[in-house]
């Protein structure tokens, strides 16, 4: 793999396949065929690519409320006038936030953590949009905060760290159900995924 | 998915999850991730991306002997003087011949088609660079072509197409072995490639 004669490939080439591989599930083999990919593709199109990532990069910001990410400050669902501002959501980060908007389900505001407290990655809640949300929550008051993190290790961890810095004031700290997911099978569903639908179950 | 409050998601972002959804291999949810790890990350990074699309799309071109993509003309490949000029080796795109020069087995020549023969696409052998092939083993005298295009129905097709021109030449024509992986199952592999691999058998 490394024994390639590079003066086979052109510099450039060689350079966008490194680029493309430093983003997030990229390997080395899809960084390659997209480079290909867009060497084979119309100009027209490349520049699209290329300028909507500056785009991105020059136009998008951190909501001064809600840390979700925007191009006016405040954000739209923070500016929002219907949306109920008595709830907030936690999240982990941007992309959760539009998971849950796409459910038309919660219509209240959002935080965005942007990470989660992780000890073995030296990530401590200082690291973390969790000041931020204790001084919202001192002084918006919200009647609920829906603690929203994912359910893996470092996702508990945080949601418990919240969950003590509030539990003595007189809001309702809730997390979304876990159960078993639509379309998906009993027989598959891993015991710990299985064991909380059971002792969670919910009346038919 | 669609039901989605579009007033939520900043156009740029929106603009940048499209451009990726482009991009072959790429589904709008890894489009969306990439999106939101381009926002995370830093300015240069986002920067270096975007600048590496250009520089390919503006420095790459096809040599105009094989019509691998190159940055000079001819290419570093066909300018070499210690390749064996006397084999030429056809393969589908210029990822092929990437490929098998990371195996430093072959050190002859090449010749990119840029596609198949695909009565279904609509690709004939006009769409691909097969006359500049015939012009080239024309003038060049080859004593050896290798088609190294891809073991399927168009791949197939287009070598038949290529081995009957040349056929009453006195060109030795020549294929990659076919036959069982290297490292796979001789349990999984399937019925054409095991049956190929017996009757290709070699000595031990």
């Amino acid at each position: 793999m490394d024994q390639i004669n590079i003066n086979t490939i052109p510099e450039p080439i060689l350079k966008l396949v490194q680029e493309f591989s430093k983003l997030p599930g990229i390997g080395k083999k899809t960084a390659q065929r997209l480079t290909y990919y867009l060497i084979r593709t119309n100009f027209d199109d490349a520049l699209s690519l290329s300028e909507s990532i500056m785009a991105v990069k020059n136009n998008i910001i951190l909501c001064s409320e809600c840390s979700n990410i925007t191009q006016i400050d405040p954000c739209n669902i923070c500016n929002d006038p219907i949306r109920d501002k008595t709830r907030i959501c936690v999240v982990e980060e941007a992309l959760d936030v539009l998971a849950l908007e796409k459910t038309g389900i919660y219509k209240g505001l959002y935080h965005v953590l942007h990470g989660v407290i992780s000890p073995v990655n030296g990530i401590g809640p200082e690291d973390i949009k969790i000041n931020k949300l204790i001084e919202r929550v001192n002084t918006l008051g919200f009647r609920e905060i829906i603690l929203a993190m994912n359910p893996n290790l470092e996702g508990e961890a945080t949601s418990m760290y919240i969950n003590q810095i509030f539990k003595n004031k007189e809001i309702i700290i809730t997390r979304p159900a876990r159960g078993i997911a639509i379309g998906s099978d009993i027989e598959y569903a891993d015991e710990i995924t299985l064991g909380q639908a059971i002792s969670g179950r919910q009346k038919f």
